[in-house]
């Protein structure tokens, strides 16, 4: 790991609000990739630990003094917290400031962002790396997170596209692929292919848990199903509250795949579920 | 592998009725072990490709010419083929044969042979190995598939002692774990940690998959949760048909932590959202 020497297209000096897996993913890249000259972090609970691990090279007491100074603004904590934070660093981001946020509901942060932001609106670019994992905190952090991987940024019409320029190269320095979608569709979309999928597993789990069955009788399949299960409670929870609509439309529509599901099985209709298994099966098989 | 050379408590000459994924690798293991001196296959589709493979030594026309003058027989075809060679072998079986089966679904298997076996009946031995995968086939075989695994033997009252033993020192030779339930409880059990969950898994990808959505959205959280879905829609299909009302009970264990998480979301209640999920994650961490 570098601790300075700043690449061209670096983001200068950073404030890092929130260092668990995605932000201490963040920032151990940037400090791969020499492209930050000093990283300062903020978070509620685990910017020391961070610390201590290298992953940062400060800790203040605050967000405001986090941002005081910097180049770049990245809001990593939870999703809620992201958006309180929007509030409280608003008034006192230095003038140019790239501002971003890993949040996996867009939304909610983008109106927090026109609210509070004022003048520093075209600074901001959300974005969200789909890299999450059921390890959390920066004990998980990794350099590598990213690569591979797809990153989603939601420019707004606001946007400043050199700063959104600015920050899709940076994804693409960490190896990710870029991609754009508004924040509504990036809601609707991760509603069905995240959100309410996770409290699936967590249902799984759930269910399972309430039976006391002997952990010796689960199966790799069940254990595939419910990996996810073992993710951070606290943020799964703010992410469905943060996205409810998108994520109660999702469960429609996987209430309807199992109601057909449960219909055929009383019917006898092997047809019918072998059609539907078999839709689906494409589907995942195409992915690989 | 060995084609021959039988250890001390090897099963002799073995009739394998099935030659898919579990029956390929039982072949292949008891190769691997020097348990069976011959392998005569019979299966309705893939039988030459594990021929072909050497998994087994012969292939021949019928079920009936498959058992004629064995030690042994194992039913590894889909559960409700095994239910109908049962009837096919009933009055060919050899007398003091040992049978099995591999079927996911105990209690119709179970039945069927009260009804078909006659004389033969004390001999037989349900079991279930905790080993399947999303992949099928003789070309997914492997002879270790069992090493490390939970294979559920469910003798019945009738079942001769000295079988049940020589079926379970087999088992622990490949290096499985033998746990004992009753049909019925097998049954119970298997629907809610792995029929319904991969019912489950089937529904989320088959929602996706009729929303169009990019394949580069997905990320690693959906791809687990939807990896059983790659498995045979038929074998699938077919296990929550010999299963129904087991698996429509596992189904409303599943329905209410669904509809206690949607409440949950509807009503903004953090603490209820919380409290489910680390009760699902205490559960998914235990596990690894």
């Amino acid at each position: 790991m570098s601790d300075g020497g700043l690449s061209p297209g670096g983001l200068g000096r950073v404030a890092l609000l929130g260092t668990g897996l995605i932000g201490g993913s963040f920032a151990a890249a940037l400090k791969r990739h020499g492209l930050a000259s000093r990283i300062i972090a903020f978070s509620a609970g685990d910017a020391q630990a961070a610390l201590q691990m290298g992953l940062v090279d400060e800790v203040v007491d605050s967000a405001q003094v986090a941002v005081a100074g910097c180049d770049a603004v990245v809001l990593a904590a939870p999703v809620s917290v992201n958006i309180a934070l929007l509030e409280q660093i608003g008034r006192a981001l230095p003038p140019g400031v790239l501002l971003t946020d890993v949040s996996s509901v867009k939304l909610g942060v983008v109106e927090a962002a026109r609210r509070h932001l004022g003048e520093a609106l075209p600074g901001f670019v959300p974005c969200h790396p789909i890299a999450g994992s059921e390890r959390s905190g920066p004990q998980a952090a990794d350099a590598d997170l990213f690569a591979g991987r797809t990153v989603i940024l939601s420019p707004l019409a606001t946007s400043e596209p050199s700063q959104v320029t600015r920050l899709e190269q940076i994804w693409q320095r960490f190896g990710a692929r870029v991609l754009r979608l508004s924040p509504q569709e990036h809601d609707r979309v991760y509603a069905l292919v995240s959100h309410w999928p996770h409290a699936v597993g967590f249902a799984l789990a759930a269910a399972v848990a309430g039976n006391r069955i002997d952990d010796a009788l689960v199966g790799q399949g069940l254990l595939d199903l419910t990996r996810t299960a073992a993710s951070s409670p606290e943020l799964w929870a703010d992410i469905l509250l943060q996205n409810a609509q998108p994520v109660l439309q999702a469960a429609e529509l996987v209430a309807d795949e199992l109601a057909a599901i449960r219909d055929a099985v009383e019917r006898g209709d092997r047809a019918a579920l072998a059609a539907l298994f078999s839709r689906a099966a494409a589907w995942r098989n195409r992915l690989g």
